[in-house]
């Protein structure tokens, strides 16, 4: 038979081991980048260890020092890996039992690499979300700032990318800044679940040994622990989504760069990118274009492509730990580090843009008063629906007559309606037109002045938990 | 040109109208199932119009009337649509006209089908939230009831697929019932995000006749209000959140159905399908599949394809209402009634399987106690990594003598480590190992107990918000 | 036991039958469309079974004569479902059997449920394409059409949306063409896959009684025969094949959608949608928005989600038919259609389209001609690294004194460049700049023609098999 | 304004360069992948400049030997980066410039970037795709030859993972070697696809200086030339389609390996995987845990989110180049990596597996020959239906007895239908049974002899082109 003899059916030798199948199976290729929570997560199993008894008061010690010894050879770059450090997990054990001697066979009574691994992964996340806050706040920071800075800049509204009513610029940034609050709010909830501990839980069937997991909670800062050891060891539901926020945010910053992408065509002419965040052409000389932005776009599509890979991957799997769960880590590595940028390439772009107020201002036409048109005959008691036909008539016949809306004579309005009078004339002034839109959530200034408020609010609301607190 | 010659440039011909573009463009087929929205969401807006002054009180009155009689023939099974009922808001405002005549053209005063639209949404996905989070509590109940009437039950833990060691049924039931628990936390976050009006609106820019947003909060009873106009007709991140929370809850229920599968193959014969959940074969007269759990498996994918499909549509997509969102609603309703289903099947299946304990307890064997083994020299006072190998050690010799690791005698146990002594013969009941995985989460019947109890109070805390608070 | 007394473990009661579950697990709902081919099958699979002797000629004839009446009765909208008819299969099947008797019951010798599925699929989607086909090639012979007759208008070409050389609107209809000339050379492929016969391999370990699939696939026209029974009856690459084409299609469409909408904004102006493509505003009495161009562009993302949730589906299934096989034809279904209204609408527009020559002309600006500037200089001998950077001067020189790039003098040329002399002022033409891009592929009139004639030699030689061929 | 002033609105200070920003936007870290293919492409386009009078003949060779001297440092490891060498391209050219100085500023010349990015990648996958396409051929002839020495083991064949029929294993085997060949075909096809050349497109209108396409496609060994610059610069369907191809071979590679794990259950114990791709537990010292197979069943995930992740880039993209698009090669290259992986240690499991083949024998019972039974009363004469009901009977009436189905007595067979006699003992045996099902695809020895000479042969037809041809 096929193993026993070494008979191959064809294929390449295949001997005791596959090079290809090692470094297939290896991840220490990148979950090295979870060195200081693994040293961190085994300080705290040492305590509970001592604790139930299992480690001497001396021991526990002994493997504390040991311990910072390797995080400290991470530290400084020294830290030499081994052939057959399969994971990080394997790496630092090696190093600790050369360093200490067989006290170290002792920190993984009772651990399985199936929660060891759970649990550094939730640390460093935990981490990384508090970090990726704070580089959302700042983006939202900076839009606020700069919505309240120019909130007596208009601009055209657009739906269906046609000229629909005049509106502040600041209602525009707002719309996005508003959004991506909604992100930090899901990111902290996700955090929270993220804050929950599985050490403590095995490979499958919980901790026999008389470790108090309470105190391995405290220890390292958990919101609580996992309610059963099968679930712990091998849901990822976490994972997944963090995945999700990120490409529902990063669908967010596509919508956002798409906006300015356009605003800052030669056509649109709204906005100008700083040249940090701009590149040339390597043909045509006169091109300034707006990479920045386009990645932004694009990473969207890739953030998601990992949070559906996982998902396919953990689609009707078995129970408990398989391997297939090692995709999480690259993924969460990966898309960790693009959001990291995609926030702060935003923030920058953001901070740095130049508007054309002129260009703005003059790209609002009367036309766009339409509705405003309507809604004055509303006011003198007409139907809308009576009066949104009224209106359009005299955009048909603003344009029939080649002129502009606001140019119609008052006896031609009156043709459409007899409830057309003389101050009508006011309806054609776009500063008056956003001022009626004065319901909360509306362009008018005074809303605008509210959604800062409600969105600073926001802000100092959706802290992540203190350091202490983790 | 083109479309004044009437020229055409090839292709079929082309009138006033295309007849494919108007049912490519109409979504009343499915947005039909919004009328009882439609409906309260205008009734509300009426009584917002009158507070604003725009409606006096008998207007407000027979558009009331009129609407209620609008949703009693929707009720009765008597509307009749129109060839130019668009949408379902169009259908109701053309009815509406029909029953009370002009005052109907007020309803609209202000309200742009965009922030109508997403209003309607809201108010159905509240609904569908609570009604999938009381088939999903239903499940869960069903699982935790039987997790305790069966926790006595013993059989094989597997990891990798691997018999791994000894656990309880209920510890395995358990697993899955706790990762619906974090499905039911998720639903009523998104919930709350559903729970927020975005009507008063407008098309972009707002509301300009004086309408209490407010008021209509209370009268709708949402429990906030959106902040930003553009962002609120044109944000879909809650119908986003809603196919992310089915697709990830699908991919657990995928887990289970897998298992399930596999425990009810010949092979594994641990479990069997009620026949009201399984189907013959119309060439096999001996099999007896378990469709209902293939089925469950299964929809995971669409599920998420539609997560997938939605979330491609909104990448890269230009602020404010495009035509583009059009596709949230089948989503939702797909969505919606496939997890409806997904969770009752789940439900009947669960209460209905048939476990075969004698089955399950000839599965264990002694190599599953093989980690027992070694923490009983742990206990003893090795190091774990020695006790580890130890044990491996007893795994080879058993295999190489042709016996069960438990038939080792004492003397060949002590060639391999004279901590052992005659207490070893303990380590081999079955019943003694799981009950040494008494920490917090393991499967030790007080372990069991103890989720048993937190699962029930998550259920109490999990529930919707009471109807009066909607 | 829970089956056996019927005692449930909570959850709602179920009897012999759940009746969600039967929905759930019923497909007629919609593989009823599959009435035609499901006769077709069974008409060859009968004389198969003639052939064979399993049937007598009048047996044969008797069931060819009752599955005609099914048919009939389909065509006519008489045929009337019963309760139990979970499938087209089994419904067509019961219809048979009142109609002939008891010699129906031969029709399903040796064949399976399985592998009788399966063949209508592939008959119905071998129609399909052919039918989508046709719709694509109407598609591209209007673009190249169009292009042929507008091929002397020029217009900003763009890359990052900034304007980057002047270009034929006749080159930009025909990357669109060129693109979709690969989606028909795709389709042939997958068409050519999708026309392989299983029928004949039973439910999994082939077909015992002598039936010859070679006779039945020439009776059904199918190009091969499937290799192996187990795969045949469980592979559903060519479904997959096909959403993925449809994924690929439609991004194309949703990129030539972005083009038109961008283009027909009121900042660009260079096309105008036809009125029976475009939508009014509820509120708005000015707009005339794109929707068809966005329901085109969205549609890529509900398509593709298609595709991912059947991959999603299939990943880890084990081998043979599973029940979550099922999911495939509502995809195929809902895509077909999606594709078929696409294309359709998507002719549509294009075929009726409005160009504004004039803005297009006024939209051409010297700086786009920079790269020619550079091209000026390389023909007198300069690097083109550094005529690069001199063209880059003259753009800043003509920026910094706020002229246009061809209004500086020849002597402030001469002042970057001594090459400059006065043939320079040749390179202002923009007729004459597009002339010299006149390798193949670039947007010189004759390579256009070359392209025109390239695409329609496509469109000859992707004709679809001939239907005598089928 | 804010870029005039510097003053920022917020956020961290950004200066005239972002150094996130520089790194967001640098592909240098994988792009130099492509330096081969880069220097391949720049020396073919050296010659074209020299036929278009560009570059003298010395000019030429100065280049060539140059870009010789590149290469060379490549391939030594010594090409040393420096800090503005943003990609490959930039830093071959810079490279260059510094070896022969200012003559390679003229190796650019009517090239853009957008061309030659595009140029360098389908080189590169060119290759790719026949080593690709050689490791597939392997694991498939792997595949083949084990199914022919192994064809007359006979073990279960499973549907809806409930024991079905006896079948081959080799008939398994072929399963999903025959699914493998149509993953050859399509990536045949692919590679067609791709072995076109953009080159001489420029950023977007194509070539002005005369370069002669034809020649650099010779040069290059392309099979043709793309017909559009603007399309062949932005287009990469080639690429969305080998991701695809990916994602749909891993998934029929996710499903092999998920029938193996199965199968290498202790429930199942038909094969044992070899030591070489097993690895241990570092908990439990008795197991053996099939990595390698979970490892292949997760790829299909992360390949598919790959390709999900780039046609959501491209959805709704604006025409020809955008930044977007760099997202491109990442994915190609992560993709290729993981199926070079997957595809050699596929080839490893199954050239080592060892099969159990009592164990294999043992698990075939008489009630798998349910359907052969119907059959045997179809060849008596009864219409399938009836035998189909009649054989059910006799399964149930075994049941009840509690005996096997082949233990029925004659008389009991006959008490379900006269038809049964005494040569229905021939049913029962396993042989017999397969060797029924020798229509083409069928389990029959002569049909698994003509599967494997039919895939032979696949294999020798689905050869990639020769390098001569290339």
């Amino acid at each position: 038979m096929a193993s026993e003899s070494g008979k191959l059916w064809g294929g390449r030798f295949v001997g005791a081991v596959d090079p290809i199948m090692e470094r297939f199976n290896a991840s220490i290729a990148y979950d090295r980048h979870l060195w200081e929570v693994d040293v961190l997560g085994s300080k705290a199993y040492s305590r509970g260890l001592e604790k139930a008894g299992l480690l001497t008061r001396a021991e526990r010690d002994q493997i504390l020092r040991g311990l910072d010894q390797v995080a400290e050879e991470w530290a400084q770059g020294t830290f030499k890996l081994h052939r057959n450090d399969e994971d990080i997990h394997t790496a630092n054990e090696r190093r600790l039992k050369e360093l200490i001697g067989d006290v170290a066979g002792k920190l993984h009574t009772g651990r399985s690499r199936n929660d060891q691994v759970v649990t550094d992964l939730r640390l460093w996340m935990r981490q990384t979300c508090t970090s990726l806050l704070g580089l959302l706040h700042e983006l939202i920071r900076t839009m606020v700032d700069r919505a309240e800075a120019e909130r007596d800049v208009l601009f055209p509204g657009y739906t269906h990318l046609q000229r629909a009513q005049p509106i502040r610029w600041s209602h525009w940034i707002l719309s996005h800044a508003v959004a991506l609050t909604r992100d930090s709010e899901r990111l902290l909830e996700i955090q929270k679940r993220i804050n929950v501990l599985p050490l403590g839980s095995g490979a499958i069937a919980g901790n026999p040994l008389g470790v108090d997991r309470e105190l391995l909670r405290a220890e390292l800062n958990f919101g609580a622990i996992t309610l059963n050891s099968m679930d712990a060891t091998s849901e990822r539901d976490f994972v997944v989504e963090f995945l999700f926020w990120a490409s529902l945010c990063g669908t967010h910053l596509s919508r956002m760069a798409e906006d300015l992408i356009l605003y800052g065509t030669k056509e649109f002419s709204f906005v100008q990118l700083s040249d940090a965040y701009s590149t040339g052409s390597s043909l045509m000389p006169q091109k300034k274009n707006p990479d920045s932005l386009e990645l932004i776009r694009s990473k969207a599509g890739r953030v998601f492509g990992r949070c559906a890979g996982l998902l396919m991957t953990l689609k009707g799997l078995p129970s408990t730990y398989n391997k297939d769960l090692q995709e999480d880590k690259e993924a969460v590595f990966e898309v960790s580090d693009t959001m990291s940028a995609v926030l702060q390439v935003a923030a920058g772009v953001i901070s740095t843009l130049q508007i054309h107020r002129e260009n703005m201002a003059r790209a609002l036409s009367p036309d766009m008063l339409a509705t405003d048109l309507a809604y004055y005959l509303v006011r003198k008691g007409m139907p809308f629906r009576q009066a949104h036909e009224a209106s359009g008539r005299a955009v048909v016949l603003a344009e029939s007559r080649g002129v502009a809306l606001s140019e119609l004579s008052l006896s031609e309005l009156q043709g459409i309606s007899p409830l057309f009078s003389s101050d009508v004339s006011r309806v054609w002034d776009y500063g008056h037109s956003v001022e009626q839109y004065s319901a909360l959530g509306g362009t008018a200034r005074a809303s605008v002045d509210w959604q800062i408020g409600q969105v600073r609010a926001l802000l100092l609301a959706q802290q992540p938990p203190s350091p202490a607190a983790q």
